[in-house]
């Protein structure tokens, strides 16, 4: 148990690893201001204290509130991924330097991917930042593969 | 290998993350359930044995399917950090009566929540589960951190 | 460490754990393939590039990329929980046969899932290899609560 909190690979991942959740479960309070913001509910009893007549023109989409929830699901469909594939490459034993080099690159382009996303920045901002972070993913996946395959 | 299944924290992370990752498999199967009853289908080929006529009828969206759903989505974003971050916890070495806290509350927290989401409970009782369970990671990702951080 | 990746059923995981989230990471490439040749696109900074005339008539949904969505999201629903279980699974040191017969059911099931899903094939054939998934799922599960339970 604690070998493996003294192994400085597995606690860069672990440090790595926790920052990209913390970043991803930011995401629902982006959503809940958005929600509140730009007035745009899915829920009948998250409206159930407004005026009866403004109700139903509540419980719409909106744009701005969409493009964040996107931006979560992309989250969800790459750092989850990351994060559990990232474990496994730990446990391979890969030099510091290059553990560091990957968890860095991901959570950095992560970051930047949110940024442009929320932001609206002109592609590809977004599209090189999501391939960069999926081509560490790849490449951890592939480390994985090449030392532990037992079919 | 073995330690692992000995050490008491480890335990008690693995007993909570599964039942909580078990409540999430079910949200699927209530979701097929709410789509028959309701008639509510996403694909063609699940209404192929109907008869033509009603066949479109079939494939549009019900508020309680999209209820369920919007659930199961909230479980994602949630339930699948808490396990990602409560195994780094644990392998921090928490004292057991601590994590137990944690868990408990979480897995608590979560079941409340999907009874008030399902049960469109009049708010807060959906969006306090919702920040009870939000709050227990961001506790196990601050112990995470303060140990175990190399950036 | 080392240990962890010396033990045969540990390995087993690792393989199959990676080989199933890298079949969920390529639904994004091709779910971007999909909205290229179909031209349906969410975010208007994706058609920036096309003339202004065209741009509005790209911001729309289109029934093949919905369909790879929903298959995105089933893998995100099944396979992430499989692996979160699956590795509590192969820590509580079932024998290698079982284990294999578990892991290979289960990606062998999501090869077809998929194949079933974005080729619209007949039902029950989605249906049911969905089903196969959630049962291993289930059956690791069962395993790990079975030996170590402290609630």
């Amino acid at each position: 148990m604690a070998t493996l909190m003294e192994n400085d690979v597995f606690m860069a991942y672990t440090t790595y690893a926790t920052i990209v959740i913390v970043k991803m479960l930011l995401m629902a309070p982006m959503t809940g201001y958005y929600r509140m913001t730009r007035g745009a509910f899915s829920n009948e009893e998250d409206v159930a204290l407004k005026p009866v007549e403004e109700r139903k023109k509540l419980l719409r989409t909106h744009p701005d509130v969409e493009r964040v929830r996107r931006c979560h699901q992309n989250d969800l469909e790459n750092i989850v991924p990351f994060v559990m594939v990232g474990l496994l490459y730990a446990l391979t034993g890969p030099e510091l330097s290059t553990a560091l080099l990957h968890f860095r690159v991901f959570a950095g382009s992560r970051i930047f991917h949110t940024i442009s996303y929320v932001g609206a920045l002109p592609q590809p901002s977004r599209g090189l930042s999501w391939i960069a972070g999926l081509l560490v993913t790849f490449s951890m996946a592939y480390r994985v593969l090449r030392i532990a395959l037992l079919l």
